[in-house]
C-alpha cells in the first residue's frame, strides 16, 4: 500500500486521533479527536508533516498520489456538506491552515475562503442571501492570498519595501476616505464588487500575475504557500528561541470554511475552559457578532465576554453570549466540560457560530501565565482529573519565576505617576527605557539597556524584539491579541489594550494623557493591574508563601525529588531570601566580594602591592576581622545547613584600579611611589586573564591569602558553635587543575583550620573540596577525589574551557551561530550536554570511583535551568546549587527529572 | 629475617651487583658488579638507598639494626685490609660517597679520609712513610669535613656569605703568603700540622663545635651528611630539570680509601672506554701524577693525556701514562676492555694508582654528546656488541640536536674576530650576550635574550644558570671538568680551559688579548673547534647527510618506526629543509603568514576595515593571487608528499596596527577617516583573544576568506597537476567545536574547490578534514569525524584549555610550579598524558569509531618532543608533524617507541 498522507475528519469520524501530533500537527490531531468525540467540527482533511518534510526534500515536490488522495478526501467532504469545490451554484470553501507538532503562533500562513472565484461567487451569494458577505469574503481571499501566497511564498521583494498588502490595504482606504466613511463595514456591495475588481488589477500591476481563478489552483497554491512558511525566516527564527528542530515539518489542515459574519446571527471567538491568567475554574472568553475569528485576534474591535466570569473592564457594558445566546453557550459549555474531561487539561478553543449553528475549529491545551499553571496543576490533582505527578509537570518550572516576579514597590507605587491603564495581559512589574521598534529593543538589550517595547499591537515579526524586552505594552488588542499570547508563553510582563496610547512611531514618541514621552524614557510596568507609570520605579521581590497552590505545589515537588538545592549566595541577606525560597545549604559563596567595600578594598590594595610576604601578612590581618564578620553573618543566616566557601578566585589585577586618577589616589594612600603601584598594574596584565594566574594558582603563589581565609571561616564557625549554632564549613579550592594544587592549598587550609580549632577549643566538623571546573580536573577526578572531599562543577567557567569560549567575547558571534544552527542555545545557559556534559558524568564517575560517597554538587548558572537540573539528577549529583530566586525551578525540575524518570523504561 | 641495608663488596666478591641500581645507586652496584668482574676495587660496602628513605621518613633516623650490620660488614673490610678503621698503628681510611639510582654529578657530598684524626694520624705517617702526605690529608679531610658535614649539613647559615671553607681556604692563603709559597705544593709537614691546628681552632670558634675525633663518629656524620644531601637545594633543583623522583633515595658507598697523591709512583684519573666526543672507538683518558681525585676534576692542573689519540693542545708535550707506566697502563687497557664487553656500552671510569698498584674507584656508562653518541651505537651494532634495536635506543632522539645543531657560518667565520681559543667540550655554534653570573643567565634568558655564561670555572650551584644560557664558556678546567660534562649532557655548545680570558666577575668585565668585554656584549662560540669569536656571527644549519653513522641510524629507525614524520613549515624555503631531514610530508602550514608581508598587509587591513561583504571580496581579490603564489611554492616543494594546509587562525585585531601613527597611516592608506579604523579596532578588542573570534568562528563570519583561500589553493594545486607535478592538498579548519562548524566551513571549502576544478578542468584529489584542538572536539570526535575526512590533534590550544592556561600568562607561575612540584614539566613542550593526552586517546577512539581508516596526526609543539611521539605511537596515530629541525629526532623517537613496545609484555 502506498504511504498515507491525507487524514479526513468530520461527521464524528476521523483517520486520525488525538497522539498522531507528529504526523497532523497538533491542530491536525485535534480536529481528528474532537470529531471522533462526537464535537461539532467542520468537515475537512490533514495534509501530514511527512508531505511538507517531503516538499522540502525535493525543493518544493507534492509526494506522488497526494494529489489523487486529495481528490478523494474532497469529494467525500463534499458528500457529507452537500455543496462542490469549484461548484458555481453551491460552492464548497476551505480555510487552508499550517498546524505544526507544538504551536508556532502566528509563524506560519493561513488562507481562508480558497474557492472562491468570480465563477463560484454568485453560488456563495445564493447560499447566503448576501451579496455584501460574499463579496467582502471574496476581497478578504484576494488580499490574503496575494500577500501571502503570491507575494511571500513567492519570494517577490515588496517595492520601496511596501507589500501588496499594503497597496491592496491603501486602494480600500481610498475608497472608504471616498465614500467618507471609516469602518470597512460602511462599504456596500458596490463598492467591494468595485473593490476586488480593483484588487485583482493591482495584484496583476504590481505581482506580474494573474489572480488564479481556478479553486484547484487556488488550493494547491495555498497549501505550497503553508508548506514554504515553514522555512519562512520568521518561523525558523521563532524554532531557534523555542529551540524546536526545522525536521518536523508543518501539516496542513483543509478545512470547510464556515463563517461567523453571516449576519447577526453569527459570530466567531476564542475561549479558555479555565482562566488563563488567574487559573481559576472559569470558562472564559472573548467573541464578536457578525465577526471572522481574525477580527478577534487583531483586537480591533473590543470583544465581549462570553460570560459574567469573563467580563473585564472594557466589556463589563457588553452583552455576554450567555446573555445573548443562551442555548448556544449552554452548548458551547457542553463542548467545554467534554473537552477538559478528555483532555484532563485547560483547553484553548476556537468557536464560530453560523447562522445560529456552534462549529468548534480548534482545540489546544492552552497557553497559561505561571501563577494559573500552578493553580490549574493544583486544582485539577484535587480534582482527581491529574495524578500528583502529572500535576508536577504541568508547570514549566520556569513559569515559577512569574510567581517570585519582582513586583513595583506598593509603598512606591502609591505615590506614583500613573500615566494609563490597559489590560494586566503578563504578571509582575518591570520597568526601562521605551523603544518603539523590536529591532531597537533587540539592539539596545544587546548593549545591556533595559527596555519596554511600545506598539500600536504586535504581530508575528515582532517576536525576537518583545523576547528581548523587559515588557511589552501595547495601544490595541485585547487578552487573546497576539502580544497578549506570546507574552504568556514567556512569562512576560506585559499590557495590552492601553487606549490611551498614542503612539507615534516613527518620530519615535507617544502622546498619553496630554503629555509626550520619547524614545530612551523610563516607564514602569504592572502588569498584574495594568497599570503604566512615568519613570523607573523600584521593583521588589513577591512573597510566593502567600500562594497557597504554589506552597502545596512546591511540597509535593521536594516529597518527590531525590536531588538537593542549594543556592549561591554571599552576603546574608541573599541566603536568607534563598532560605525563604527552599534553598537547603549554600552551595557557593564567593569571597572575592568580600575584598570590596569600603576599609577593605585599600586593605586588598595594600596587600597586592606589597612585595614580601610579610607585606602581605600585614595587611591581610587588616581584613582577617572584616572577613570574620561577613563569614559570621552568613552562617548564622543558613545556621543548621551546609555553606561551601570558595577561596579568593578573580586574578589581583581585578582589584586594582585602572584609571590614572585612582592609581594616583592609592599611591599616595599607601605611601607608595605612583610609578610602583604603575609597575605592579602592568606587571600583572594577562594577554588572557581568563585562563591566567587566578583561582588556586594565587593561593599557591601566596598560601597567606588562603590561610586568612581559612582562618576568618573558622574563628567565625568556632565563635558560632560556642555560642549554639550549628555550623558546617565546606571550604572549597577554585580553579583546581592538578592533584598536586589541591593538595597544596588542603594543607594551607588544614593548617589554619587546626590552628584555630586548638585555639578555641571548640571542634568545628569543616570539610575540604574543589571546584571541578577546569577539563583536566574532569579527566583526573580519579586523582583528585583522593585529596577532595567534595566536588563541586563549576559549570561556568568549565563550559568556556571546552568550548574554549571566552565568556567575555563569545557575544561576538554566539547570536550568529544560534541563528546558522551551528549551536542549539547559548551553552552558558543550558549545559551542553553533548560535550561538557560528558566531563561531568566522567568526573562524577571517576571521582565516585576513588570516594564512593563523594559528594557532588553544581554550581554554575546551569544550577537554575531546568535542563539542566534534570541532567544533574540523571548524572547522580547530591545538591544543584543556583540564584536564590533560581531555587523554586530547581526543585520543581528536580522532581519532573525523578516523574519523567519514572515514566520511562529503566535504562539498563 | 630482618632487612638487608648494608651490601660488601671486594676481592672478587660481592653481595650486590650491576642491576640492583634502584637499591645500591649507580655506583654501588658498579662497585659490586667489577668486584665480581676481579677488577681491582678497593673493598668497602655500600648503605642502600632504604637505608635513605628511611632517614628521610623518619627525619632522620637510621633504620633499626643498620648500625651493627655497618660493624660486621665494616670487620669484613678490615680483615681484607689487615687494617682497623679508628686503630692508631694501622688505620683503616673511608671514601664516602653518595651514589643514586642515576648520576646527579656534583649535587651530593663527598667526603674523604673518614678515620684521620689525631690519634690515627701517626698510624698513616707510619704507613705511608711520609709525614707531609698524611697531615695534608688530614688537612683536606677538616675541610672537607667542616665544610659538608658541620656547616652545610648540619644547616649553619655562613657568616656574611662566607662558610667556613672559604675562611679555611683563607688561613691557608695567609700561610702560603706568609711563607712566599705559591702551590698548596709548597707546604711542608710541619706547615701543615700547624695548618691543622689551626683548622681546628678555626672549626670551633666559627662552628661553635669540636672537630670529631672519633672514627666512627666521623663516618656516621658523613653518612648522615650525605643522606641530607639528597634534599639540598642544589640537588632538588637538578632532579626537577632532569625530571627525576624525589622519593628515590641516594646509598652511600663507604670504600677504603686509596692515595693518588703517595708521590711519583702513584697518580689518579678519569678515562672513557670510547671518545666520548667524536664516538670513535680509542681508550680515552686524563690523569695526573701524585694527585688526588679532585685535582683532576678541578682543572687546576693541566691533566696528561692517558695515551697518544687523548693527546691534545694543552697535553700534547707532556708524556703519556702509556709512556710513563706502561704496565700499568696494559693493565688500565685490559680493565677497560673487560669493562666494555661486560658492560656492552662506553663506559667512564675511575682510577687510582698508588704506590704502582692500580685501583678502579668506579665505572659508569659514560656521557657522550650526539655524534658521539650515534658513532658508538652504529660501531657497537656493526661490532655485534649490540643488536640494531638496542642502538636505536641508544642515542636520546634530544641527542641528535646536536647532529643538527647550527653552525657558525664557515665564510663568516674565516673573516671573524678571534679572541681566544679553549678545548672544545660541547658542539656547534652559538652566540649571545656576555653574562658573569649563572643568576643572571637565569634573568636575563627569561626575558627572551640569548646569553652566554662566562665563568672562571663553573660548580654544581651553577647548574641552573647553565641550562638557561646558549652555550658556556670558562676560563679553566678540561674535557672533564665540570662544565664540560654538563654541557655534554645536555648537549650544549661549550668552550672550558680558555686560558687567556681574564674575568674580573665582579667588576662584570673580562680582559682578553689587551681588550676588554663587559656583560651585555656579544660573542660567539666555536664548541665544535673552541675558537671565541666577538661579535654575533651568523649561524647556519649543517648537513648531518655527510655522518655516515647517521644516516645509517636513521635508515635504521625508518625501517622499525610505523608512524610518520611530517613537518610544520609555511614556507618552500623550510618545507625543502625539513624534506631533507626526512619530512614526509606537511602536517601543518599556517597560512596566515602569508597575510603579513609587503603587498598583502594593507590588503588584509582593507579587508578587515570593509563593513559590507562585498568589500572584503574586493580586497581579498587582491590576496588572491599572492597567496596562490604561495601554495604553489610549497607544493613544489612537497611534490609527491601531503600537504595539510590550515585556513586562517588568528583573531583579526592581531593584522591590525596598535599604535597610532601605524593606525594614521593605514587610515591615509584606505583613505578612510581615523575614526573609522578606531572604532573597528576597538570593536575587534576582546578580553581573551585565545577564547574568542578566530579560527574556523572567522571562517563561519566571513566566510568569503575560507573561499578565497580554498581557491587559492584549488588553483595552485589544479595548475602544477597540469604540469606534471603530485600535490596531494588536506585543506584543515582550524578551532572546530561543533560538527556543525565543521560543515559550514566544509561547504565553502567544497563549493571554491569543485569551482576551480571544474574551471581548470583538472581534478585534484583534496581532502577537507580539522584540527581536534577545542577539548569538546574530543569530547564529540565521532560527529565531527562524520565530516572530518582526517584529525590532526592541536596539542597546543588543547593544552591551554584542557589546563585553563594561557600561553601567554603561564609565565607568571609555570615555574613555580615545576619548583614546588605540582606539575613534574611544561606542559606545552612534553604532552600532559594524564590529562591532555586522555582527550587525545578519547578523540582517536571516536573519531575511529564513526570513520574506521580516519587518518589522524599532531601538529602541536609537541610532535617533536620524544616522550609525546612515544604516545602518539601509542595512541594510534597515522603521523606526528613538527618543526623542520625536530623531524629526525621524531623519527628516531617513533622507532624507540616500536622498539619499547616488543620490549613490553603485549598490554591487553
Amino acid at each position: 500500500m502506498a504511504q498515507k498522507y491525507v487524514y479526513f475528519f468530520g461527521d464524528g469520524r476521523a483517520d486520525g486521533h488525538a497522539t498522531m501530533k507528529n504526523l497532523l500537527g497538533g491542530k491536525g490531531a485535534n480536529l481528528a479527536e474532537m470529531s471522533r468525540l462526537g464535537i461539532p467540527v467542520p468537515p475537512g482533511f490533514t495534509l501530514s508533516t511527512e508531505s511538507c518534510t517531503h516538499y522540502m526534500r525535493t525543493g518544493g515536490k507534492y509526494p506522488r498520489g497526494l494529489k489523487s488522495e486529495v481528490e478523494q478526501t474532497l469529494a467525500r467532504v463534499e458528500k457529507l456538506m452537500g455543496r462542490t469545490f469549484g461548484d458555481p451554484s453551491n460552492p464548497l470553501l476551505f480555510s487552508v491552515r499550517s498546524g505544526a507538532r507544538v504551536s508556532m503562533p502566528g509563524m506560519m500562513e493561513t488562507v481562508l475562503n480558497i474557492g472562491l472565484t468570480e465563477k463560484t461567487l454568485p453560488g456563495l451569494v445564493a447560499r447566503s442571501g448576501n451579496e455584501r458577505f460574499a463579496y467582502d469574503a471574496y476581497r478578504r481571499l484576494i488580499m490574503m492570498f496575494s500577500d501571502v501566497v503570491l507575494e511571500k511564498a513567492a519570494g517577490i521583494e515588496p517595492k520601496g519595501g511596501v507589500g501588496i498588502r499594503q497597496q491592496l490595504e491603501h486602494e480600500m482606504g481610498k475608497m472608504k476616505k471616498a465614500r467618507g466613511i471609516k469602518d470597512d463595514t460602511g462599504l456596500d456591495a458596490e463598492d467591494l464588487k468595485k473593490l476586488c475588481a480593483l484588487f485583482r488589477q493591482k495584484v496583476k500591476n504590481v505581482l506580474k500575475v494573474d489572480f488564479p481563478e481556478d479553486a484547484r489552483e487556488q488550493l494547491w497554491m495555498a497549501v505550497g504557500a503553508v508548506f514554504r512558511s515553514w522555512m519562512g525566516k520568521r518561523a525558523v527564527s521563532y524554532r531557534r528561541i523555542e529551540g524546536i528542530p526545522d525536521g518536523w515539518g508543518t501539516a496542513v489542515n483543509v478545512q470547510t470554511m464556515v463563517f461567523g459574519n453571516m449576519g447577526e446571527h453569527s459570530a466567531t471567538g476564542v475561549a479558555f475552559t479555565r482562566n488563563p491568567a488567574t487559573g481559576e475554574n472559569n470558562f472564559y472568553g472573548e467573541f464578536l457578532v457578525n465577526a471572522q475569528g481574525e477580527d478577534v485576534v487583531a483586537g480591533t474591535r473590543t470583544p465581549q465576554a462570553i460570560n459574567e466570569t469573563s467580563k473585564t473592564e472594557a466589556s463589563k457594558h457588553l452583552p455576554s453570549l450567555e446573555r445573548l445566546m443562551p442555548q448556544l453557550y449552554r452548548q458551547l459549555m457542553g463542548v467545554r466540560n467534554r473537552l477538559e474531561k478528555h483532555y484532563r487539561d485547560m483547553q484553548d478553543l476556537e468557536f464560530t457560530i453560523e447562522h445560529g449553528t456552534l462549529y468548534i475549529l480548534q482545540t489546544r491545551v492552552g497557553k497559561r501565565n505561571g501563577v494559573a499553571a500552578v493553580k490549574m496543576a493544583v486544582d485539577m490533582c484535587r480534582q482527581r482529573l491529574i495524578s500528583r505527578e502529572e500535576a508536577l509537570l504541568r508547570v514549566g518550572p520556569h513559569q515559577l519565576d512569574e510567581l517570585l516576579h519582582p513586583m513595583i514597590d506598593p509603598k512606591a507605587e502609591r505615590k506614583a505617576d500613573l500615566l494609563a491603564t490597559g489590560l494586566p495581559a503578563g504578571p509582575g512589574g518591570a520597568s526601562g527605557q521605551i523603544v518603539f521598534t523590536p529591532e531597537q529593543a533587540e539592539t539596545w538589550a544587546r548593549a545591556g539597556k533595559k527596555v519596554i517595547l511600545v506598539r500600536t499591537e504586535t504581530s508575528a515579526e515582532d517576536v525576537a524584539g518583545m523576547h528581548a524586552a523587559e515588557a511589552i505594552l501595547t495601544a490595541t488588542g485585547g487578552m487573546t491579541s497576539h502580544a497578549a499570547l506570546v507574552a504568556r508563553g514567556w512569562g512576560k510582563c506585559c499590557i495590552v489594550g492601553c487606549g490611551a496610547l498614542n503612539i507615534q512611531g516613527a518620530k519615535k514618541r507617544l502622546h498619553v494623557d496630554g503629555r509626550i514621552l520619547k524614545e530612551g524614557d523610563w516607564i514602569t510596568l504592572n502588569g498584574t493591574t495594568g497599570s503604566v507609570y512615568a519613570g523607573a520605579l523600584p521593583l521588589i521581590a513577591v512573597d510566593p508563601e502567600r500562594n497557597r497552590a504554589y506552597t502545596d505545589l512546591m511540597k509535593w515537588a521536594d516529597g518527590v525529588r531525590r536531588l538537593g538545592v542549594r543556592t549561591n549566595a554571599d552576603r546574608p541577606e541573599d541566603a536568607t531570601t534563598a532560605r525563604r525560597l527552599g534553598a537547603e545549604g549554600i552551595g557557593l559563596c564567593r569571597t572575592e566580594h568580600m575584598f570590596f567595600g569600603p576599609g577593605r578594598i585599600t586593605a586588598v590594595r595594600e596587600m597586592i602591592l606589597a612585595d614580601t610576604e610579610d607585606g602581605r601578612r600585614r595587611a591581610l590581618k587588616k581584613l582577617l576581622p572584616l572577613h570574620r564578620r561577613d563569614f559570621a553573618g552568613i552562617f548564622r543566616a543558613m545556621a543548621g545547613l551546609p555553606v561551601t566557601v570558595r577561596t579568593l578566585d578573580p586574578p589581583l589585577h581585578e582589584f586594582l584600579p585602572q584609571d590614572e586618577a585612582a592609581q594616583r589616589e592609592l599611591a599616595r594612600d599607601l605611601g607608595l611611589p605612583l610609578k610602583h603601584v604603575r609597575t605592579k598594574i602592568e606587571a600583572l596584565h594577562e594577554a588572557n586573564p581568563m585562563m591566567g594566574h587566578r583561582g588556586c594558582r594565587l593561593g599557591v603563589a601566596f598560601p597567606e591569602i588562603t590561610h586568612m581565609q581559612a582562618q576568618a571561616i573558622m574563628e567565625a564557625a568556632c565563635r558560632l558553635v560556642k555560642g549554639g549554632v550549628k555550623v558546617y564549613p565546606e571550604i572549597m579550592i577554585p580553579l583546581v587543575g592538578t592533584k598536586e594544587e589541591l593538595e597544596n592549598q588542603r594543607k594551607v587550609v588544614v593548617d589554619a583550620a587546626e590552628a584555630v580549632i586548638e585555639k578555641t577549643g571548640v571542634r568545628v566538623n569543616y570539610s575540604v573540596g574543589t571546584m571541578i571546573e577546569i577539563p583536566r580536573a574532569a579527566l583526573i577526578a580519579d586523582d583528585i577525589a583522593e585529596v577532595a572531599e567534595f566536588f563541586s562543577f563549576g559549570t561556568n567557567d568549565l563550559t568556556q574551557m571546552t568550548f574554549g569560549y571566552s565568556r567575555d567575547d563569545v557575544g561576538k558571534f554566539l547570536h550568529d551561530y544560534i541563528v546558522k544552527g551551528i549551536l542549539p542555545d547559548d551553552p552558558f545557559q543550558s549545559l551542553d550536554q553533548a560535550g561538557v556534559g560528558q566531563l561531568v558524568e566522567l568526573g562524577i564517575k571517576k571521582g565516585r570511583r576513588t570516594r564512593p560517597n563523594l559528594k557532588v554538587g553544581i554550581c554554575g548558572e546551569h544550577g537554575g535551568d531546568p535542563a539542566s537540573v534534570e541532567f544533574c539528577h540523571r548524572a547522580g549529583m547530591n545538591y544543584v546549587s543556583c540564584s536564590p530566586f533560581r531555587v523554586p525551578i530547581a526543585r520543581l525540575a528536580a522532581a519532573q527529572a525523578v516523574v519523567k524518570e519514572m515514566k520511562q523504561p529503566k535504562r539498563r
